[in-house]
């Protein structure tokens, strides 16, 4: 079900236990190559394409299209909300859904710099809903979500999603192909000097440091985007989704925490 | 153009005298008959038109859907966010579309809870940013805009639009008629005991008072909406966006201002 | 009656029927002409003589002097809150009186600067105490109250209030003569190039656009201020005052709302 | 001089060595026999008289006249502004004298409950305008101000100004005593337990504890206000007024701090 | 006892009517010749003495060492939180042991600049659990607390402590000797011009301003510090905890307040 | 060396590429058998090795021991922040120590709860100080730093440090033995229903979700802390301090991202 097609009178007398699914991604650059909706087509998709599998048990909701990327506004076009303003927006969204009665809601995140603020938001509302024991608020990467299913596919040659790469830009090219420019697909061969911090997030880092992405790659992407297809797109979307739908078949379960 | 769909390196490049549109509106409640996303809907497509008019000298933007609701929050479903976060929001995006060079801003209203914060948000950035003496921030709802042009529409029967009514319904009658439950279309009639103050906006008031929809309409809808038709909705569409797009033509040749 | 000259223990035991009467106003620059006291002094006065014609409905508060305005700080001397500071202060005072137990309240407003920040206040108490079901907050600007009965006056040469203009200097004129300067009052001849936007407020705008006073106006005044005599004043100021009366009249009345 | 009924001109012109004076006072309980203006009362009074005395030196601002009194609150009608919203509004104001060129400020305070915001408001703006070395932003209560002056006029039988006291009743029958009762002119007999901490400050605390008035005194009163006559009351004003007088005459010649 | 050593069952189980003791001090510039951490160090020791001669009845928390000190920002080296930020902190500390059931905290501060944000805690978290008729929340700097305990030494040659003076650098003299420099030793001889405002706190001043270190003092020292000697500093160690123990003993035996 | 034994010539004279480590941690509840200041005693002794192991070129400033511990408030006795207040704390911190030249600063977390406001800590001040190319702020967890050295411990038993459990008791045991009952050291058995979210952190989870810590312990702790042995607590805090040290020997040396 689309949420906003819904009228209040349906929300009213919908069963709450059915699972809210918010997407959020970015208006961002993504390099020389992909458009700067990139998170927000893949997001939008992966949601999509759960909602049509489970049709009678997801509300969708429309895809929050600003992210958290003051790290990319050296980039000229780059729309980008504070994370202290990023955590205000989602958690007002969170109280009204929770007001309405639900209570189990998820957000598929499709933009790295949303994580931290967007953890802070289901923080902030669990504390101030700490009354409903029955609350679940879930948030999760599609990267993080669907992990190795992602770069164990066969087809995939680099070994992790990091920005406007490999795995972003194929699957724009099974979306929206007329957008990408394959002849300027160009990431920075990484060269980095330290086993503790890897800044294109291709290996985990052992120590957290910010990154301003213009200090780390001059065309704005990563990875090794000129191995993209379309094909692996479309690979790479039908396998998201299906770890989507499985996550969400799960969750449309879970109970109450019980303290151990 | 569409601006998301835009590379960074685009929006570096493009002549920055283009005017950029966003459109505003809001997820809330529209009666026992109408989707919750019917003002999202309604000024969704008038901006795609004018963008379709204009694709040269337009830059649209996605369409930002939560508004300022909170009055409409009695309601369950209803997604809203506080007055001072949603100025916040519009001020960062403001921020970084005038950081990228553009300063030509239109945002197109759809929703009456945002002219307030809206105003807020141009405003402050406008005070912010006073070093730059071309920068033109404009705001309006479409009804203000295309005002008298709606209202003379022979077909239209009630003098005004207000909510959930006679207008908003024809038009989401003529953009999604399967949301639309016309059965179900009721508002109250107008019993207001004031000359001086008007709850349903069906005339001017000559003083303000804040208003909590559910104090002045059991159904969430004003107005007539039960004379709603697809008809009068494609007539409404057609006139608002040609007076968005006569004004866009004129907007997009404005000079600075210069004190008298 | 004057609020600020009662007892605790009168207001504990006073009918709380009884309408507060708050005027906001600012101290900011009025042209090369005019005292920056202007608004304080003309809103003072018109709510001066409401209390006096309805001493025992009416509680007169001291006017709040300092307004929102910003976009006349260009001009040396004006002081100003922010728009969020000001709608705290007043959204403060608003609790207060309504935790004594007030429940009728009307802001008179002199400023137009003051409308936006003022609007958001009452808006954001009236959502903070919905569990009242009596509350009225009101404002209106003295121009909007009073609107035609002062525009229709045959003495009035200019068709609209502005800025340090015929209406507010003649007004300043019948109150403190002394400090006006006629020889110096002089705005510019207005020369704006839309329909659409009229920065001096002459007529209605169809689109918003803020409007730093240094950019619009030289002098910092608007309309034809040396048209003003203290003859217009005083007929004004009778005007107003009596609109204001026969609105307060009303409003005493004014029953809870009932949704239809 | 009137600081609002200058023209921007004149504040342009003007010599800013000269002293801006700003009233801060309170619109607060005062017992069962003082109206709640009292501290506006009577620090407008002295400001005036100081103005009078140096007309050409000092710019006298309004009075602003709401407080931060939320230790009162329990006592309806009080109106207030909490601390730290009472400190943006202060600062706010300091900002715009301050960019309008004046760097002698003096807030002359009439309310306790102020002392604490106000530092903090001069402490923040002296920071934030560490770029002048020619700033003096002062404040000062006319009890600390004017402090053994007062305490040792012969005619006054307690020794220290608390609140709604033999002190400030005796000024306000000075002043408007057609608002004082003195019938119902009773505070409590003060019997605090300790020598550390004094609630009513009739002598010097050794610690700090804020105290809520309504638990320390049944009436709002405090001190032995069936004492007061309009006599004492005017030598009070006339004592204060010469202290404020003999402050603004040295402060008005102080240069910058040197360090040592 | 020491607060952070229990476990929460201790805490669970523990008699609340026990003082919690948390000291707070500072990490800022103390002259050419002191340690950042002094008045870290000396309120730790004097904290540390009280518990130890009251273990029974006192729990002693960490020292928060972060202070207010922005007016110390100009020499390097200070760390400093806002004072707004600095209140929330102390505001969140007292909330929490609040919550815990503790009614009876005292804030021993060892830092001048606290004064101000810790009051204005205090004050906000009394109004905000009005709720609580019990609450003792109590803050005093040991050389309020302690005074003329303190300058009444004999062998004290200065008669106030100020900053890095005699009586600070006798203290780490006596604690820490290797960390402080007597050959640099110096503050400037105080040669302010007026009575009123004495900005090394010698004296008292009849009117605030705010002052910043380095307008005040090249070295960042006050007073004589040349003349500090450990045995001054242990007289003065003594003396203070002396004087704190007595007055928590009183402290822990504090009714509630009852109105007069 | 030791930051706040610092005199600020010290800071002023000395070396700015040396490594500012600043411990962070927590006072809240540790289950049964533990002292609240587990995690500060923890992380501060690592830290204090680190510093000893490095004096030349590692200055150790105070352990911050107040956490963000929101999640733990449900027993009594736990001393929080909220993440936003913990976030504008550790800004002004890092403000305070890049003013005075400091620009490679290490965080050296041993709470959870305090990652999230710590990464956005790091993050807007790396926004904010964008000038600066040479800035690295840093922030690990020490057992996301030691992680596999820890873990990999032959004698160690459970695979993953979590709250009060195996790893942590150890090391308290080791360090503060008295202040351990290991009588009580208690930790539920995990029973948790998914492979998507792992309340207790024995496992990676696929899915972020916030967890109140009284929803999934009743005793407060996790683990096998029944498994403690303080000989297990030496190996740990040998093995972490020295992966600390070989992380600042290499960090000390960082260059300035170049982009690639």
């Amino acid at each position: 079900m689309k949420y906003g097609e819904l009228k209040w009178t349906e929300v009213e007398a919908i069963d709450k236990r059915k699972v809210v699914l918010l997407p959020i991604a970015a208006l961002e650059q993504h390099g020389h190559h992909m458009p700067m909706l990139t998170d927000t087509f893949i997001a939008t998709k992966i949601a999509q394409r759960a909602e049509a599998a489970m049709k009678d048990d997801v509300l969708l909701m429309p895809t929050f299209w600003v992210g958290s990327s003051n790290h990319h506004l050296a980039f000229p076009g780059t729309i980008s909300l504070d994370n202290s303003v990023y955590t205000r927006v989602l958690k007002q969204i969170l109280h009204c859904l929770i007001a309405a009665g639900f209570h189990r809601i998820f957000l598929l995140n499709g933009h790295g710099g949303n994580v931290v603020p967007a953890d802070q938001a289901i923080y902030e509302v669990a504390l101030e809903r700490e009354d409903l024991t029955d609350l679940w608020l879930v948030m999760s990467s599609y990267w993080t979500l669907a992990g190795s299913a992602m770069t164990d596919l066969p087809v995939m040659e680099t070994r992790a999603l990091t920005h406007a790469c490999e795995y972003e830009t194929s699957m724009v090219l099974a979306l929206r192909p007329e957008l990408v420019d394959m002849a300027k697909a160009r990431g920075p061969q990484a060269t980095f000097f330290s086993d503790y911090f890897v800044p294109d997030a291709s290996r985990p880092s052992r120590v957290h440091s910010p990154r301003l992405f213009h200090r780390v790659s001059k065309t704005g992407a990563f990875g090794s985007p000129e191995l993209a297809s379309p094909e692996k797109g479309a690979a790479l979307l039908q396998t998201i989704a299906d770890e989507v739908v499985a996550f969400l078949k799960e969750f449309a379960q879970w109970p109450p925490l019980e303290p151990g």
